[in-house]
């Protein structure tokens, strides 16, 4: 059956890759064990996208701009998937009605795959299941794998770790909060596309795409990112962001420094990968069956810090061996 | 110089208790050590405050209701510790001028203890450092301690595990994406105040607050929030959410219901520790000293998925054992 799958998938079968990236966000031991070994079969296939993020605060027009930008892709012929997490959303699958409303151009088109998760529990809302939904859409074929999502707290730090090129996506104005938020997220993009630039908020846009400009040039001299105003309604700026993820991409290839950062972002996802299953079997182990619950019921009294109790249960399981 | 720290912090030294958050949010090991001793010392003496989180989209008046609250409880004769979490920002330890701007009132009593942190690089912005910040507060004798943050994707989860009360703050109106992050939020809150109630926003506020009430009686029916629309500027609602917080906390002491949550929560905080511990230690262990650099350099070439290199480390440590 996973065979089976992974050819459909492979020859770009958009329903199989659905059914794929279903099975990875499951949490099903038998749907992971599925997904796993179809991961392991694809793998080779994988990393011949352009994993391009954006992200911003929610009513940046997020959606709006993927959908244009995706247009512009579609134009010179690229094959588009588009991955929106929703970090708080409960619901996971994608809805149909809700992409082709969102996303027009990109959902009437065959070339594109669209797809909506929510992602629920994981910090930020991105993660293993977004990591490998990316590796599933490389696999099938996709040029450009677009990850969308709302860019606030830690949650940049966390798609910054999947991504090729992460793009801030901002609005002239917001009060200090917003403002706030956006140091974050400016010390990690590649470029910041000010949206909205047309009728009443054009001068607004340019004005501070402008201010930005001026910011980076003091604040990161020697990497400052792509800093550009953008308008998804008149399609001002869209194709030049293409272009310039186009020239970027290419560039990133050429200089090796794409493979180190996909490598570097590897590594991570084997930290927590490593993690979890520690947890899982420390919890197992026949030395913790005693000491587990003592320290549990410790921490629960308030007796001891779950700091210490940590430490004393990592050291009947490491120390007692050496 | 614990021991000495440990004393004046319990007599209500704010400066002492400032002191001993810098230890607990420090990276350092030598400052680390001496928190986990202050930590441990102070164990005893803490548990002591109702601990309310305020949470909510950035702009939502967040600081200004923390402001009209804090003084309020004043009024009645307590003494409130506020902790600000900005998950974004890159400044720790607070300033004075900025705290001054935000909440005039409580940052002129001495009976308030206020603290910015932020926590980077933590889930949501919050964890570790805020929960020992908490327990500080306490051992110092404040009997509320106020967690404000911005509430966005998995934040109010992790706030949520840290506090007796958490609080949404929201405004009417908001786009459909404000309207989604919200439902995470609405699942987990055990109040929601409408801020802004007054002037030309009290109609929409009174009106947001009436149609919240009719959506959680239908979906929350056995235990629906408390509700109330709220004007920190002219002081609606101000005193009723004090009194009603008040009386919340009577009632979760009174049932065991508080020690029963603090108690889940102290279990889960437990585990993240214990997920750092084992990671740091088997790095070090002799068995993964040659597997882990394999096995990192299979994942960074994409020859190998992250999670099947976590399983197999992982076997190394604990199957070769049995």
């Amino acid at each position: 059956m996973t065979a089976e799958l992974g050819q459909r998938l492979r020859q770009g079968d958009r329903r199989a890759l659905a059914r794929a990236i279903t099975w990875c966000e499951s949490t099903l031991p038998e749907h992971r064990n599925e997904a796993e070994s179809l991961l392991s079969e694809l793998l080779p296939f994988s990393g011949g996208a352009h994993r391009v993020a954006l992200t911003g605060p929610p009513g940046a027009g997020k959606s709006t701009l993927v959908d244009a930008l995706g247009a512009a892709i579609l134009a010179l012929g690229g094959r588009v998937a588009v991955l929106a997490v929703d970090p708080s959303s409960p619901v996971t699958g994608g809805s149909l009605l809700g992409d082709a409303i969102r996303m027009p151009r990109l959902a009437a088109s065959d070339q594109v795959f669209l797809r909506s998760s929510s992602n629920a529990g994981m910090a930020g809302g991105v993660g293993r299941g977004t990591r490998e939904a990316i590796c599933l859409c490389e696999a099938a074929g996709f040029d450009w794998v677009v990850i969308e999502t709302v860019g606030v707290g830690q949650a940049e730090h966390a798609v910054a770790e999947l991504c090729d090129t992460l793009v801030a996506v901002t609005l002239a104005g917001g009060g200090d909060e917003i403002q706030g938020m956006k140091r974050g997220l400016f010390e990690l993009c590649d470029a910041v596309v000010v949206g909205k630039a047309d009728g009443a908020f054009e001068a607004a846009a340019l004005a501070h795409a402008h201010e930005l400009r001026g910011a980076f040039a003091l604040l990161r001299p020697e990497r400052p990112p792509y800093v550009s105003e953008l308008s998804a309604k008149s399609g001002r700026g869209v194709e030049q962001l293409r272009n310039w993820l186009s020239e970027r991409y290419a560039a990133l290839r050429a200089s090796g420094e794409l493979v180190q950062r996909r490598a570097r972002q590897l590594v991570l996802a084997f930290e927590a990968a490593t993690s979890s299953e520690l947890l899982l079997h420390s919890a197992r182990d026949p030395r913790t069956t005693e000491l587990l619950p003592r320290l549990e019921a410790q921490v629960a009294a308030g007796e001891l810090l779950p700091t210490a109790a940590a430490r004393q249960l990592v050291r009947a399981l490491f120390d007692a061996r050496s």
